[in-house]
């Protein structure tokens, strides 16, 4: 007999008369008059689930069949069977059914088969994957994920596994995690008064990671295309649906590159992944469609065909001043565009995605690269519609000197960076990338507004349970 | 005229003839009395260099291209043909070059032309991705990583990213590393004197995960087939060439399954991505096999094509009692078996990689499956020749009141666990998996023996740099 994968049965993968066998959880039971369980199994390989027609003859109907509730898990056998009920079109006519784990108590069993808060599903967070909403943004995770790795495989580009644990600060501001084994009951200390550091695991003061970009920056200078998707963290205390202590980042890295190229490539990535999630995960993206967000399928196929839009920041400004809508944060030159400002541009001027170029260098970090005016950086900012900011990345400053004077210009000691220096002393390049946060794609493909929710255990002030 | 990569060059994707750039970092350069210079130049997209052959003809060859040397960028253009020359089927004919990056002060440059030991590279760890040791490396490791995620996404598994900032202990046992915001110089403290977590950013003590078992497990028990790979971390004081205090894992979770059905994971996992990187990497594997380690793809060949021995770990202490052999570590009934047992079994014992399994359960982890007998648990370790163990895994205990009394016997407290005891109080299912350090996969494959040596910035005890 074959042990099926639910998928595999409901894609058609098996002839209808073949005995089969499917391993799984209850979501629901409907005892029929006529002496017959309607018991529909979930095994978490699609969206739906499988219809078993349990008939009464069973053995253990009386004592067993009749009891199963939402969450027990089972093993059942029979054959594969046209359905005449409404609603699927194949169902598993059991002969044979194990029950092999009950429900402790079902009545407080936390997933029952009903809807239930998003906040009251995250305080259930090992739970939650079994509902449908959230075994939905596990696979679209999942596909999502495989599908940026296949992308850049497929473009010769190298995973690159930058660390976790650092002593530097990427960004020169970002407010960071702390590493150590120090006994806080008892802290080394230096001659001065302050911690003694060397005493630390690492021998030095070492922090969680914010970006992995400086360091695979030195890999981009030796393979020429390298990525990173890891964990990265900020030691923010904002509380909004968009921010998580804790979330994953793809960062591409290119050499001989300019920003038009690092665009180009923004571009092709989220057009390659936006179009294998919709082509492999068709069953939970109506389901999204459905029930979080009307129009998330149509906004993913309106991306994926058409093109990007670019444009200076510089114009953006003078479009958001002369448009006449009210903005809750006032427009003008030097500003750091809000959220309200993004998706004006991209939805109401362009209603497309727009990469916004050329940013001032005030607002920007000292990595990037200075633009012959003298006051702009290239930078880009791909915004999408439905949500603003989706990537970030720039030209990275490939000249020494003019490298030296904008970390001054920054606040930076230049004397801390000696090796992200020693790539432009030997062999420096053009060469260019950008960040993108992987919970706001997940976000924005499933229409789940809050990244809370698409990261299987969260973590933010005050939560890191689980 | 068409931007080339090197690796597409040499794997004949282009005609002789054709015009194409190239872009990338000198190796050498010779310059022949004919006056012509052949500079080799790598771009990283494969082991072997391209040999241009620049004639004195070029304006910039007086000034420019005699002076290059190693690590200098360029950008070089000019037609594709055979070569008479030895060691290569093509060279480029170059009209045009451009010198992108000049290398400061060539004589100190670390990165010569010329054998360095590894332990000289770990120091410029940023510059060492630049030889052919370590681009070999990181095009092998990327290309075993795009193996395990194919592998499993074949298999119908969801990759999940579990949580690296916990506050659990899988292990019960692991040193870990503390994740903190609090001021060091100013800690809040609890009435009793000690410190006040709750003031923390998370509102408890909090540390970097030394596995996503137990939170994959949640996940296996709804979606069935899911894997992580990821950071993990280790605050071990051990400086061996097996240790890092911050390495990559994957440990794939299966349910409905059993002791048995892992061990056949892990058999198809290795031989699927020792397959993949045999075909894919040939040129970076004949490299290792001819500087690193003899006979390595003879060994990862012999790998695929052979059967895995499964063996009791009682049968295997009758084996190791009865053989003769002089171990460093006394073998008796209820060791933990070491390296040199370990090597004996697969190396000299069976001539194959062996599934060893069934071990006492005193010496392993109170999640593993008792066995029937009541002192043996459903765990097991693949033993490969060459190495020793390089994956661990197991049954897991799925019956609540067995794993409450092992949590017992093992000092635990079965209430610092509800969520994981929830998992067995609601359609628990037998379930198994493994864990399989990345590092040590890449160094099996490699031949390099130090784990330093395979990751791109290691993090040991002291060592933080980059």
């Amino acid at each position: 007999m074959i042990n099926a994968l639910i998928g595999k049965i409901l894609s058609g993968d098996y002839p209808i008369g073949e005995r089969l066998e499917v391993c799984g959880w209850v979501r629901t039971r409907r005892d029929s008059r006529a002496g017959v369980s309607f018991v529909t199994v979930h095994d978490g390989s699609c969206f739906d689930v499988l219809q078993c027609v349990i008939p009464q003859t069973l053995v253990n109907y009386s004592n067993e069949v009749v009891r199963l509730t939402a969450g027990c898990s089972l093993r059942a056998a029979g054959a594969l069977a046209a359905s005449s009920g409404k609603g699927q079109a194949v169902e598993l006519l059991v002969d044979t059914v194990t029950v092999i784990g009950w429900v402790d108590d079902p009545e407080t069993y936390p997933i029952q088969p009903k809807a239930h808060s998003f906040e009251f599903l995250r305080e259930v967070a090992h739970l939650r994957p079994r509902t449908n909403t959230f075994g939905a943004v596990t696979r679209v995770r999942n596909s999502l994920a495989q599908a940026v790795h296949r992308f850049f495989n497929s473009e010769g580009f190298c995973w690159v596994h930058t660390p976790i644990v650092t002593a530097s600060d990427c960004e020169g501001a970002g407010e960071m995690f702390r590493v150590s084994t120090l006994d806080l009951q008892n802290l080394p200390r230096t001659a001065a008064g302050g911690v003694d550091f060397t005493q630390d695991f690492f021998g030095r003061e070492t922090f969680l990671t914010v970006s992995g970009q400086l360091e695979v920056e030195a890999y981009c200078l030796a393979l020429s295309r390298v990525y990173t998707f890891g964990p990265t963290f900020r030691a923010e205390n904002s509380n909004t649906s968009r921010h998580l202590a804790e979330f994953w980042m793809i960062e591409p890295e290119i050499a001989f590159a300019d920003l038009s190229m690092d665009a180009d490539l923004a571009e092709r990535l989220l057009k390659s992944v936006f179009r294998h999630v919709l082509d492999e995960r068709q069953d939970d993206l109506a389901f999204f469609d459905d029930r979080i967000l009307k129009g998330c399928v149509q906004r993913l196929e309106s991306l994926v065909s058409c093109e990007f839009v670019r444009m200076d920041y510089v114009e953006a400004i003078r479009i958001l001043e002369g448009c006449g809508a009210a903005f809750e944060f006032p427009v003008r030159y030097g500003i750091d565009l809000q959220s309200e400002h993004e998706r004006y541009l991209a939805e109401r001027h362009v209603g497309a995605p727009v990469v916004l170029m050329n940013y001032p260098k005030n607002i920007k970090s000292f990595y990037m690269r200075l633009n012959d005016d003298g006051t702009t950086v290239a930078a880009m900012d791909v915004l999408a519609p439905g949500v603003g900011e989706i990537i970030g990345g720039s030209q990275r400053e490939e000249r020494l000197d003019v490298l030296d004077a904008r970390m001054v210009e920054c606040g930076l000691d230049p004397a801390d960076y000696t090796w992200y220096r020693d790539l432009r002393r030997y062999g420096t390049v053009p060469h260019a990338g950008f960040g993108l946060g992987f919970e706001r794609l997940v976000s924005y493909v499933s229409g789940i507004s809050n990244v809370r929710d698409v990261i299987p255990f969260p973590r933010t002030p005050g939560h890191a349970e689980f």
